[in-house]
């Protein structure tokens, strides 16, 4: 049976984005209980300004708190340029990921630099990663579609994925960063930016915006992809506004995956707990599109 | 562009899961807004006992009254035998479908009969209907998981939708009546069946338990697939309650169709007064994975 390598980012990417402040305490056990559910990699948490994020601005005191509870998991944070890396050093973070976006103007809404300057940033970034002993991983995001450009060219992803590469990153994330892809984009733009990067490289990070999360995951696994982000519950975004943009839920992507003929080493019952976990973390309710019916087959089970 | 055909079946394989009953002038007016959203083909009522599916009971008026309100519509009544067909024919019926469970124990439970004879009595309500003149359609139900007898062996999905065939029917259905079904499965059994069965008389039929209805579809459409059933809304089992099994949305699959450079003739605008106006005939919320974006989209259209 083939892996399917799953990085569970809903402390990072789904939290940053809640408006209730969740308490180190709180995150640190949503993390445990991903680590219980057989999760082997997660996105902890994001060493970017306090100010600007700040759900983050507890990233000192998680990633050694992390580390020290859980030594065996694989735990990356985000930085954003070198003196973030910094900070994720001295906090004892053993691996980090950059975040470059595929067009000039979401990089200057999100990190207020232009492309050249961003694409820069993340190498000298990856470069220093790297001399450190980190493991790193590399994003680029809105690779599908940019909420202030349209559509996003595909010539520009392949040459910053092939940037990221040069620069070393172990992985490279190709994020469908506001859910606007469909299957037959994701089946052409995996395929191609298979061309120049090895594809055990290479790993894919989709959001459910309009609902169609689950089957571009399966577009994807379908050209070779094995390695993907997801967020337990779905959190991401907000997930009970119109037009909000949860990320796709990784017990969505666990059922695909196992159902498919796919290993992901992941226990659907113990993401439920996180899930239940989570909810109560945030005061609201949280799943993914599958959440119902794992629910009820795990009633049933209760009952008999 | 390749097409793709749809079949509506919110007014009977959605309207007969709920609790609510809604009046024969709403489901004409649900079917209106259908056809007026570019819907080519609606499965509008049911000819079985009024007892046993009272939310059908008015499908000799309803029949009727959506011809001569909608005289150029597709407009499809499921038959349970020869008894049921009588009573369309009176009602001015011009297409009907018959309703065959892949398994022993399914057809008990659903029409009290078994395997070998619920065969026979579809075969003969086919063969009536065709020297009537009436356009068909043949369910193949269960085609995938059934709920007593757990997966269905692939070789009777093949036996009986090859026995309806030879009976003439001018739509085989596969269906995954309770949405137990992934995409490698719809993969594998969709291509089976084309072996026996040219291409352009498969439909499939969907739903969306398990979060994979999307998923599904796509993966239908790989291989060929380009006649679905959905149901507009989601309708169908509870979309409320834990464990609810609704139908494939009809805007998901528009939404995932042209978004992958299918054509499908169908407003997603048009879909959205038919969710509107079902919400409120139900007094629920209603709606597919894709909903939340789809009004956020007309919403922000609506103030430029």
């Amino acid at each position: 049976m083939q892996r399917i390598f799953v990085t569970d980012v809903a402390p990072r990417d789904g939290l940053q984005n809640q408006k209730v402040a969740v308490s180190t305490e709180s995150k640190v056990r949503l993390i445990e209980l991903l680590a219980l559910a057989g999760v082997q990699s997660i996105e902890a948490t994001s060493f970017v300004s306090p100010w600007a994020v700040p759900q983050m601005s507890d990233a000192g005191e998680l990633t050694p708190a992390v580390s020290a509870r859980l030594p065996g998991l694989r735990v990356s944070v985000l930085v954003p340029n070198l003196k973030g890396l910094e900070r994720a050093c001295s906090a004892g973070a053993r691996e980090i990921a950059v975040v470059l976006s595929a067009t000039e103007t979401m990089n200057r809404k999100n990190i207020n630099m232009g492309l050249a300057q961003a694409t820069e940033v993340s190498e000298l970034t990856l470069a220093e990663a790297r001399r450190l002993g980190l493991r790193t991983r590399a994003y680029v995001a809105v690779a599908f579609e940019c909420p202030f450009e349209g559509i996003t060219p595909l010539d520009e992803v392949l040459r910053l994925s092939a940037r990221m590469n040069a620069a070393g990153a172990g992985e490279i994330v190709i994020a469908d960063t506001i859910g606007a892809a469909s299957p037959a984009q994701v089946r052409e733009r995996m395929r191609a930016v298979q061309e120049t990067i090895p594809v055990e490289k290479l790993a894919m990070h989709l959001h459910d915006t309009r609902g169609m999360g689950v089957a571009n995951a399966w577009a994807a696994l379908e050209v070779g992809i094995r390695r993907f982000d997801a967020s337990v519950g779905g959190i991401g975004g907000c997930p009970f506004a119109p037009g909000a943009a949860g990320n796709l839920a990784t017990e969505d992507l666990v059922l695909l995956a196992e159902q498919g003929g796919f290993s992901t080493g992941i226990s659907l019952d113990g993401l439920l707990d996180a899930v239940d976990f989570a909810e109560s973390a945030l005061g609201a309710p949280l799943g993914g599109r599958s959440i119902n019916w794992l629910r009820g087959v795990r009633k049933r089970r209760a009952v008999e």
